[in-house]
């Protein structure tokens, strides 16, 4: 299989790394670091085993690449509405499947309506992982990959992109689209913009007794938009597990703390504004959600470089 | 009218400052700026006319001051469980009226308990003034308070506090004690923590869309809170009121900013936690203001110093 990587950072660099590394025909779209990673190569620093890649095929535009089976989407969804027509256009024509492993609720609905004929599948990754420095990837743990199937009509590929990922050494399993998305959701909203509002890390927001039951809070919106869109085997429990798991973990700073670290866009329409959106629709409100929303509306504004 | 003044901060020193250059009998209880004031005088730089008094009546304990009509009682609520029972005890046994200047809900209530004898009034100020150094208050704008009586049987003694008041120039008016305690609420919930919740003051909260809604929202919620518990008289108009009034303000940090800016004790308390249990007893949740208030607790716990 040939695949495209999009999005050359954290997550994309990973995952098409390892593909590469693995055997496969991988190509990656580079921006920044294009002139480094040529010199230099890609260097992916990982607690399941560090590698390099010395000679990655690698490109300024899409126009240079070739035809590929797989292109997976790894921008920032901040990028998708100014980047994506003139990124993926090109790459379309082949008919590839398109992985898009994005945050939030409501990206694959907005890229279906760029791309009417586009193939998607949507990729929830379970990892943390950072660009350390440019061509390098720091993957500190976890890694695995859910695939949940959007618009794809070639059940074949699907089988065979996640076959394909599993032998390169990530965990990939199908999952239902909807109910990954939304179960991912209990997690993302309340902490992406939590640890934004507060500028602190997951565990002091679980220490704070105040905001440890705000989380919970915030937790049961998601699971009861969930419930009036339709996904089943989601409860409170979930919650609980979700809240236990985070316990366990080493003090973390989600993917829109780094964007507000670094001065970047957050990633809140798709965080946020959609989800909540699409639960209002379905007559479920999410008032503290929503509240955490217009706070980072107004960080976002007074965040900017 | 004899009156004590306890807490000569912004708030206390100014109204006791006012009735004293009127020619009233005050007596001051003073702290930290004992020494200072003994030597200088109290300063007003006021909008509405500077004035100074070179030799006030100040103490350093309630001991040593004489009986008195009135006790004007100007802490920050965060101060009340633990000064109040050894500042009041001595004073309240000429049975005063006891004007509490204070912020918040349920203060009136708590402070009956510890006095179940006392004679409470509610004194809501309408002014902008800050303590700007040792002795010396600096008063911008505004300079009105309503009183709304809670437990005062002598009601002529209440009238002559209004009285007094307005002969030395200071507006009062009496109030509906319930009804004027909400109505303020209105205001003081959503800008007290937001600003604090932002960093930000009300000006650029209300500049920004997605917060001016969010702001419009919390008030909502005030107002329904309002009215589950019977005060009448309050709709959505006031909210729409509340919202044009402060655009037309100078950009404010209200009283709360002000405690967190200087790493003190923030009213959570009175401002939040009280108005938010009663309503949810009367059946009626604030989602929007609950969250604000666990954020509160967040930022107050690592603001100390």
């Amino acid at each position: 299989m040939k695949y495209a990587v999009i999005g050359t950072g954290a997550i994309g660099a990973y995952y098409g790394a390892k593909l590469a590394y693995a055997g496969n025909d991988v190509h990656f779209l580079l921006h920044s670091d294009y002139d480094f990673v040529k010199e230099n190569g890609l260097q992916i620093d990982s607690c399941d085993g560090s590698f390099h890649l010395s000679d990655p095929n690698i490109y300024h535009s899409t126009a240079d690449m070739p035809a590929c089976d797989v292109v997976i989407v790894a921008l920032k969804t901040t990028n998708n509405r100014r980047l994506l027509p003139s990124l993926l256009t090109t790459l379309l024509q082949s008919q590839p499947l398109v992985l898009l492993i994005q945050n939030g609720i409501g990206v694959e609905a907005d890229v279906q309506a760029m791309f009417p004929e586009a193939q998607l599948a949507a990729g929830l990754a379970f990892i943390c992982s950072a660009k350390s420095e440019p061509g390098r990837v720091n993957h500190q743990c976890y890694g695995s990959i859910n695939i949940g199937n959007y618009s794809c009509r070639d059940s074949a590929r699907f089988a065979q992109l996640i076959a394909g990922l599993n032998e390169a050494g990530v965990k990939a399993a199908e999952v239902d689209y909807r109910e990954a998305r939304w179960k991912k959701a209990v997690w993302n909203m309340p902490f992406n913009g939590m640890t934004v509002a507060l500028n602190t890390q997951t565990d002091r927001l679980l220490a704070n007794e105040a905001t440890r039951q705000l989380i919970y809070d915030q937790m049961l919106e998601v699971i009861g938009a969930a419930q009036a869109l339709g996904v089943k085997d989601l409860d409170c429990t979930f919650a609980d597990k979700m809240i236990e798991s985070t316990l366990q973990m080493t003090p973390y700073s989600p993917s829109m703390k780094l964007d507000y670290d670094f001065h970047r866009p957050m990633e809140i329409e798709y965080i946020y504004t959609h989800p909540i959106a699409e639960a209002r629709a379905a007559g479920f409100d999410m008032p503290k959600l929503a509240m955490l929303e217009a706070e980072l509306r107004f960080i976002d504004e007074n965040n900017k470089v």
